[in-house]
C-alpha cells in the first residue's frame, strides 16, 4: 500500500485516520513531532530521533512515555508500507481532556502518524542551488523543541514561495542567522564550516549533527557560533540541512548572491557524504 | 443535553466529534479559535467575536469563509444545546491536505465548535483576588492573532498553578507587562485605568475593549500605553480580563502585593458593570 496512517496502535488508510476535536495538539499545538527518512529500506538515525523526541516531550513535561513501544510502532508501520525510500511523520499529543490551559490531571499521549514515499527535491534544485528569503525571527522561545508551534514556520515558507524563493531563513532581531523553516543553516568559509550554535533559539537537527560528525571524520573545521547575514554574504558557500532537504545549496539570499552565486564544492561534497553515510 | 461538538455541520456527542489526523489546525496549529459566553441564554458580544475572528483568518491569510455561516451555526449549536450560561469554543482551521509546510492549493476551512455549562471562576478567588507570577514572555511574534499556538500559554499557566498562583502574566525583555495567559491586564492608578497598547504582543481582547467602553461612558480615564511591573507594583489596583475572567482582582504578583494586596473598589465596581451589562 503507498500509504498508511497509525493512530494509536491501528494502522490504516490515511483518509480515515482522526484524532478526538479535543486532542490538545489540536486545540493548543500541545503536542511534539519527528520525521524519519528511509533510505533503501532502512530508517536513517532512527535512535537519534527517538532521543530528540525524548528531549522534547522532557521539555513540555509530558508524562512518561515508552520510547521502546514509539520504535515498535514505527518499525511496525514501515514494515507495513513496504516503502523503500519513505518519509514516516509521527505526532505525539499530550492526551486528549476537556479544553483547558492546565495540564491533565491523568494524560495518556496520543501516537498518530503517517508513512508514505519521500518525496525528493526537484533535481534543478540540487543542481542550481536555492533561493531563499529572510525572515524576522518570530517564532516562540522554545525552538529547540520539536513541536507542532508552527504557524510562523507555515507563514515564512509561503511568503518565500510567494517571492519565487525556495525557503525562509529566521533572522534574530540582533541580526544574527538561525535557521530555515525545516532545515538548519550553515555557511562555508575559507574551507571552516559554521553553524548556529545549539540553543533554545533553533532545532538540534539530526542531520546537522551527522554533518558535524562527517567534518570531524573528514578533518573539515568546524565552528559553532553566531554569524550575521553580512558574514554570509562575505561567505564561499550556504546551505541548508534537514531529513528532507539534506544538504541543500543555497546561492542567493534576497536575491543577492552568496559567494559566487553558484553552487559550492563543500556543498556538493557534503551532500554525496551524507547520502553515502545513509545508504550504507 | 449538557454537552454538544459540531464537525462541519453535524451536531452530536463531544466524545465522538472527530477531525482528520491531516487537519492543519493538528499538524501546524494553523488554525484560528473564539470562546463566546453567553448570560441569560444570549451570546455576550457575539458580533464583537466573529470580527475577530474574520482579523484572525485575514492575518493567516485564509481562504474566505462566510461569517454569516459561521454566526447561524453557532447560533444553532447554542439553540440545540439549551444552556443558559454556556461557554463556546470555536476553532476554524485552514484546512486538511497532505502535510507540508505551504498553504494547500485550494483550502477548505473547518469549523469546529464545543458547547458546555460555562463554569464560574471560584467564589473565593473574586473575593479576595487572584495570586500571579510573571513569565518572560517566550510567545511567538502574533499575539494579535487568535491562533492555537498556544503552548506558551500553557505551559506558563501549569508554571503558575503550580506555584500555587491563578495564571501567569507575560512581561517582555525590556520589562513590559503584557497581558496573561488568556486574559488582558489592567492596573488603576489614581482613579485612572491603564493596559497595553493593541500591539502584536497582545491579544484586542473583547472584554478589554467592553471594558474600555464603560470607562468612557462613567468618565473614567483611559490610558492605553507600555508600563512596568514597577509600575504595577505602585498601582492601587490590578485585574485580568477576558471573557472567563471577567473581572478579576490581581492582589499579588510573584508573591508581592499589588497596592494595599486586597481587592480595590473600581475592580469591583467594573466586575458589576460588566456582568450588568452582558445581562442586559
Amino acid at each position: 500500500m503507498p500509504e498508511l496512517a497509525y493512530v494509536n496502535g491501528k494502522i490504516g488508510p490515511v483518509e480515515e485516520a482522526v484524532v478526538p476535536i479535543e486532542d490538545r495538539g489540536y486545540n493548543f499545538g500541545d503536542a511534539v513531532y519527528e520525521y524519519v527518512a528511509s533510505y533503501g529500506g532502512r530508517l536513517f538515525r532512527l535512535e537519534d530521533h527517538l532521543a530528540r523526541l525524548s528531549r522534547s516531550m522532557a521539555g513540555l513535561f509530558f508524562p512518561p512515555v515508552s520510547i521502546d513501544q514509539v520504535r515498535d510502532a514505527i518499525n511496525e508501520l514501515y514494515r507495513a508500507s513496504g516503502i523503500e525510500r519513505a518519509g514516516i511523520y509521527l505526532q505525539l499529543s499530550r492526551g486528549v481532556d476537556r479544553r483547558d490551559h492546565p495540564f491533565p490531571k491523568a494524560p495518556v499521549p496520543q501516537l498518530v502518524m503517517t508513512v508514505r514515499p519521500l518525496k525528493e527535491k526537484p533535481a534543478h534544485l540540487r543542481k542550481d542551488g536555492a533561493a531563499v528569503i529572510t525572515v524576522t525571527d518570530f517564532r516562540w522561545g522554545r525552538c529547540d523543541l520539536k513541536t507542532v508551534q508552527l504557524l510562523p514556520n507555515v507563514m515564512a515558507k509561503q511568503q518565500a514561495l510567494d517571492s519565487g524563493a525556495f525557503d525562509a531563513v529566521f533572522v534574530s532581531d540582533a541580526g544574527i542567522v538561525r535557521e530555515a523553516t525545516s532545515s538548519n543553516f550553515f555557511i562555508v568559509s575559507g574551507g571552516m564550516l559554521m553553524t548556529h550554535p545549539l540553543t533554545e533559539n533553533i532545532l538540534a537537527g539530526i542531520t546537522r549533527q551527522v554533518l558535524l560528525e562527517i567534518a570531524a571524520e573528514q578533518k573539515i573545521q568546524v565552528e559553532e557560533r553566531f554569524f550575521t547575514l553580512e558574514e554570509v554574504f562575505a561567505a564561499d558557500e550556504a546551505f541548508l540541512s534537514g531529513t528532507t532537504t539534506e544538504v541543500l545549496p543555497v546561492v542567493t539570499i534576497d536575491g543577492n548572491p552568496v559567494g559566487d552565486g553558484k553552487v559550492g564544492p563543500l556543498s556538493e561534497k557534503l551532500f554525496a557524504t551524507l547520502r553515502q553515510a545513509a545508504q550504507e
